[in-house]
């Protein structure tokens, strides 16, 4: 074997070995959607929950007011997340998405982006500090909610 | 009245003034503690749920590593509001809290500091990508939480 077939050699080890590794990750198995569910829920809690207390300081019902940033940045943050959150597959389970989801993903990938800049206002106004700037952008930020939960979510059964 | 007395008025006069702006804060009244409670329960259920992701993700359930920072990032910046959750009389009503918080605070206080510190580990492990040492970090955040949960919190009403 001449120098040059030892150097194909090589390279074709290489493209071959580099195969393996990507087929790899193509074949990956994808998460269990029961998982994915679970998850999910996990994060639209964690967002209900931090709106929760940013809505109290908002009304007076409590003095945190410097707490508020925190909430905020939390929720902006898994503002970001929800794009991952809805992959093929999990709209079966313990769940309320809707199937028109997947079947307008530009609509829906849409009121996320909606979502995140409303957040992203409702941050800023929260890293000034000025609680009624938070007190405007809750309007706003709640109309967001409602722009995937009204065309993507079910009804709560009764 | 001469320039003196004119300029002693004055001094008095906003002494005074600072006095009444003063006794306004001192009297503010003390937030219900019904709302304190439940601003507190929103700040616990979302670390709940901030965990929760996170276990998720380094159990394998969930392949969303490049969530854990923002979950870490949530948790400790609530970790670092605790201290406030706790004013004197919410010991009363829709709570587990245990009358020990208020007469061992320096227990109390020192618990909360443990948590804090364990989720800086914990956000400085999930800042690094690295989801084994996320993986390892968590055993040490849970006794933390278990560290104020034990001693501080009553059993669940069977």
């Amino acid at each position: 074997m001449d120098r040059i077939q030892w150097h194909i050699g090589r390279v074709l080890l290489a493209a071959f070995g580099a195969m393996v590794i990507f087929s790899g990750v193509v074949a990956e198995a994808a998460d269990d959607p029961n998982n994915v569910i679970k998850y999910r829920r996990a994060v639209m809690s964690s967002i209900a929950a931090h709106i929760t207390d940013i809505a109290a300081v908002v009304k007076g019902d409590v003095s945190f007011t410097g707490h508020v940033a925190a909430h905020a940045r939390a929720l902006h943050d898994m503002s970001l997340l929800i794009g991952d959150l809805f992959p093929a597959g999990t709209d079966v389970g313990v769940t309320r998405a809707k199937p028109e989801i997947w079947r307008q993903p530009e609509k829906f990938a849409a009121a996320i982006k909606t979502l995140q800049a409303r957040s992203a206002d409702l941050l800023a106004a929260a890293e000034s500090g000025d609680m009624n700037a938070v007190g405007a952008s809750l309007g706003p930020l709640g109309k967001a909610c409602g722009g995937c939960h009204k065309p993507f979510r079910k009804p709560k059964k009764q």
